[in-house]
């Protein structure tokens, strides 16, 4: 039952040979990106292939009834347990690291240590969460929401994908909601993660330590205007909301930059969309990120007002609606700081969000970056060097054997 | 044989109980709009009821190979044939009025005549032609385009729609092309159209004569960027391609107005198309037409100058393909001199493509507009009072004796 396997040759071949059982899961041959949507079929295989290494090193696996998975290193009733892992679906067409590094790092870290014959006084837990791209079903961290109470289940249960299915047929049951008992079980969480940016590059550093998760939202813009012919409507007639939209991008990159703040206009949709035919209607849809909530108000209310005033020039109408904003996380300062002096690395914020950021508010929580030479994420240009991976599960070894054995 | 509908009580209520027969015929209820695609069952019950009017009225119908359909009113041995009528297909979501209004006043100006005896010297023939929009497979007027031999028949035959279906597979069989024997027996082509614009709304009139078609054309830009996240990608280390189409569509506005041309981005297309993704490719497509082919050039030259400009300061890579490009219509001036005196109307040029712009080439052609209250075209707002819809079928029944009996 315990036999595992052993911890023989160099790290970073060991790291590209469990690497290489996943790499072709979902992977979209044109793009090279993955398509990875939570609980459709490259997702199911990559929680089967989750069962099977846990099984391989004795693991046993428990689900919490909203979709994610636990395999416990230790006796499940003993407290205090150190949770570790990540999430393995992605965004349509995103890259390989996003998610996935966290979990087969974390089963790593553990051959590590066992090879160091360390046996952890408190659980090591590896976590596989369910839906944290928010790809399939809208909701970003849906599965770590849930598991916290964060989210209604009945809202949860009634979230479709763009094909009709909701989320409580994909899981095959209404979700459970929060876990009182598995939360209070658990004394640290620690989520190693590819770094979504090139300050790793720039600072010359393998691995970092968070500090933060930027507060960040999503604000959908509608405008209207009025559907015309293009080739015949006078420029004085019209009303052409495709205008204002494309001054609300400008707007928007124009404003975070004033800011040192984020702002992305990367989604849009447009009615009819035609090429001969000026739109009725443009819907765009904002992400904003500022390491201050302040900033982040700020940025939003001066797109707005600036759009409005735009709007009225165009003799378009535009409306402003907020679909998710999330709050400033500051991850365990205490926490982070004995973890970055541990392994003697640089401590740094993140706009990302993460199953991290929502555990923070129940659990003493840290993250650990690997650095991406690309500074490319959520596409198929992400990547990591194996030697870099390696380095990210001995620093996880190293925050493990801390949090589970001092 | 002979025996057909007798014009009985006033225009407006005849032309309106003609009219509600075909307005339920592929509305959409949510948009009020038409999906009115051609070859599509729509529009097949369209053509049936083409079919249907011509067989109450004693016309027979004959087909041209391309999809399109003529019904007779005299010999159709005899040359100098006077042709008239429009299409039934509809841009997405596009309004009543559009195409069909052609066909319905050729029937019911067919029905004056006869009503006052009069017996043409000249055939008089109403043609329904296939796909004038462009909205199922992608070329504008086909139909025309075939008959005349304006369009490679292999190239026409291969076309597909969005769900692949080939025009040959729609059609049953591939289009015969052009059809001289049936172009030589044409002595002259009125289509009347509804009017896409607010000149006749201005100038208080319910009918006018069309000068000319602009010159027009689509350009399609891909705008190539670097896709990556939206929350921890700091702005300076960006290459968004949404930032140049934004500055595209803006300038696009600004050149067209300062040169009085017409310039309209209202189709784009965007990869991923993600809230929290920077997009890796943009393309949007510029509609641009103009009173004279020099103006047009400038134009596009002008937006594609700037826009290159600005790539470079987004670090992006913009590529523009002329995907299509109709030079000036001058319709027979003669003509639309001798019409205007005849109905005592305004003549106006047009920036709308039409079947009359591809027959013109081949026999003299003029075109017939009526009021539109709104302005407004291919949008469910089109529109035109049942009163103008009378005048413009008076209007045409005038023309169709002057050409088919002087």
């Amino acid at each position: 039952m315990l036999t595992h396997p052993v911890a023989k040759g160099p790290l970073p071949d060991r790291f590209r040979a469990l690497w290489d059982e996943i790499t072709p899961i979902g992977r979209d041959e044109d793009s090279g990106g993955y398509l990875r949507y939570a609980l459709t079929e490259p997702e199911l295989r990559l929680r089967e292939w989750f069962r099977q290494q846990a099984d391989a090193r004795g693991l046993p696996v428990t689900e919490d009834g909203n979709g994610n998975l636990f395999a416990w290193w230790g006796h499940r009733d003993a407290g205090n347990a150190v949770l570790t892992g990540s999430h393995f679906d992605s965004v349509p067409h995103g890259g390989a690291y996003d998610g996935p590094l966290g979990i087969v790092s974390a089963f790593l870290a553990i051959d590590e240590l066992r090879a160091a014959d360390v046996t952890p006084d408190r659980p090591v837990v590896v976590a596989a969460f369910v839906e944290e791209e928010g790809a399939r079903f809208g909701v970003p961290c849906l599965g770590s929401r849930l598991l916290t109470g964060a989210l209604d289940v009945g809202r949860a249960a009634a979230l479709r994908d763009p094909h009709g299915v909701s989320f409580a047929e994909a899981l095959g049951d209404r979700p459970t909601g929060a876990v009182p008992e598995l939360l209070g079980r658990l004394g640290s969480f620690v989520e190693l993660h590819v770094e979504q940016g090139r300050v790793l590059v720039d600072r010359d550093a393998p691995v970092a330590v968070a500090s933060a998760i930027w507060p960040h939202g999503r604000w959908r813009f509608d405008f209207t205007g009025e559907g015309n012919h293009a080739g015949t409507t006078r420029m004085a007639d019209r009303r052409d909301p495709m205008l204002t939209y494309a001054f609300t991008v400008l707007a928007a990159n124009k404003e975070a930059r004033l800011r040192d703040a984020h702002a992305t206009v990367g989604r849009v949709a447009v009615e009819p969309n035609a090429t001969n035919a000026i739109p009725s209607r443009v819907t765009g849809w904002l992400d904003a990120r500022a390491a201050e909530p302040e900033t982040l108000t700020g940025l939003v209310e001066a797109v707005h007002g600036k759009v409005t005033e735009r709007a009225r020039r165009d003799g378009t109408v535009v409306t402003m609606t907020e679909e998710s904003v999330t709050p400033l996380v500051a991850f365990d300062g205490g926490l982070a700081g004995r973890l970055a002096g541990l392994l003697a690395v640089p401590v740094l914020p993140t706009g990302a969000g993460h199953d991290a950021g929502v555990l923070a508010a129940h659990v003493p929580t840290a993250m650990l970056f690997v650095r991406n030479p690309t500074g490319v994420s959520h596409s198929p240009a992400e990547s990591a060097t194996d030697i870099d991976c390696a380095a990210g599960v001995t620093a996880l070894a190293t925050v493990l054997e801390e949090l589970a054995c001092r």
